[in-house]
């Protein structure tokens, strides 16, 4: 696919997780790292939330319940700020993470409410 | 929740899943798995996908990444049959099963993408 | 199953947890989770935990291995203080975890085992 | 632990398996997979299930869980027969199965009464 | 990364899965699964295996314990020929077994030689 | 396998974790902990780590992807230590990396790549 996917990928990246946060961390990226960063760009920013067939904001919905199944914490906060960046409704996200604590248990719908919980606060902190 | 709740789970769950199968499993109900059966038409179906901030076609996108990280192919097959019904297009099947592969790696890509021939070849062959 | 099915699990839930941790929870329901909140108390405290072929003891032990192979640590420090209020001795515990970890795998029972000691020593800092 | 934890573990492999069924997975061990069966034996069977704090009933009840949260469907169809030889009830294993589809998600429960319905039925056919 | 990413996908991808076989994979591909496979040979098999600090066959063992983890059978098998082809000698893949059975727990090795076993009579019954 | 396997997995333990480690961790096993500790060293570390068709170095690998698949964050970054000092080099560590994060999804290579960098950071600050 090459570049012009990664460049998809780079604006897409930005445009979900924040354009600051993005670059930081390329800026950060050293020889252990660079390889991977750039891959994650191209080919999960670029050749995934690239194609075209569901919106951004469907695109979020599908990464907070496999985030909270396959139990990845940090990634799930991430991704519920991009969420919003996404125009999801707290009404709407609401509802997925009942989905979550329904299909994959429980107590992964406890930990996505505490999660959910604090990027709220976090959020409000920073208003 | 109650009646309620749980006959709205039952209208759902025959709505996603088709009448005449939902019926099959409840007739075919015994000592042993009638409560079970009780508890996924009202929690699962009633209190779960009776919500209503998001529709049915993103529940259904929402259960087929959710069934392809956890690894559950009976039921992945059966909600893949359900998105259809839901009026999931093949392309955004496509694209759902992409995003899952690149989140929950390659091997429930594989998986999925083969399930999905199996299910269109069965409509198709039902045809 | 409605508000009796709700009620007992709202008993069960404070016998287990402690009443004080199960109101605080409740107390701080908003918006967002009090939905959450109630589909807890009733389908997994009250139509769950709520059954009777089994003690209370013997549904404890179940959430230790289960919590542990699910990799869930918060929960599972809270049902380890629920195990030991359900009457579950530290030999009964232990010899759990040592199930968990032939079962799921060594860094499951490493994770258990070093939780469980925190758990301890909270209690301990407690008395 | 050594050869007399060997032989308690291969006891109780026995007793919970079947001797037959045991006896013909060791005859049939070969070069690549002997070392693994002495292994299980030892490790699984003696210095796992020869502990006394956990009754086998309990032991049973916690490897449902286990295998059915793990996904394991070939193992958790050998531990359901294990389990009713260890005295476990049917409706103690109904109250299981509920325990495990709330806190693994429902399609742990729904494949996990599947495979209980299949045992069920090859222990009838038997008959 | 493009065009030489995918062909160096492509030939490692034919070495270690069999020529035949990957190009029966992508004669059949559809247009529900073709950007799939493409993805498969460009990222999988292009950036990842084409990747030079560790030999083929690392990878086929790495990849023998996280498809035996991750409790994907069908994979499993595929690349469990493939670490043959790769050069892993059966004492090897015995140890490499062992190591999934000891971190992922016994039912993932219990699994893994079964299948370890079908692969090997499935080889016989071809010789 | 007894007292031989116990000494043998001692002294690997040492060897790959480090043996004020190891020290530590045995002087502080209390009657609660103690069996595990010894199960770990003999079985895990004896059984498992003192067979001989792999070497240190291809078991570390092996680790490091399997707790990465499994999410077991601080066994992780213990054995990603373990693998330096079994001489895997950081390209080395670094592809199988990507491997993992090719097959168990980006989540887990994000997670990954984030707690190499802590390890590296400490090793650092311990120079």
């Amino acid at each position: 696919m090459g570049q012009d996917v990664f460049e998809r990928g780079l604006d897409i990246r930005k445009a979900v997780l924040g354009a600051a946060y993005v670059e930081k961390s390329l800026d950060a990226a050293d020889d252990f790292n660079r390889d991977f960063q750039n891959l994650v760009t191209e080919y999960c920013w670029g050749a995934g939330w690239g194609r075209t067939a569901l919106s951004l904001r469907d695109k979020s919905l599908l990464n907070l319940v496999m985030l909270g199944a396959l139990n990845r914490s940090t990634e799930f906060k991430l991704h519920l700020k991009g969420a919003l960046t996404n125009g999801c409704s707290r009404d709407e996200i609401k509802d997925t993470l009942i989905q979550l604590a329904i299909y994959a248990g429980i107590p992964a719908g406890v930990e996505a409410f505490r999660l959910a919980r604090e990027v709220f606060a976090e959020i409000e902190a920073a208003e």
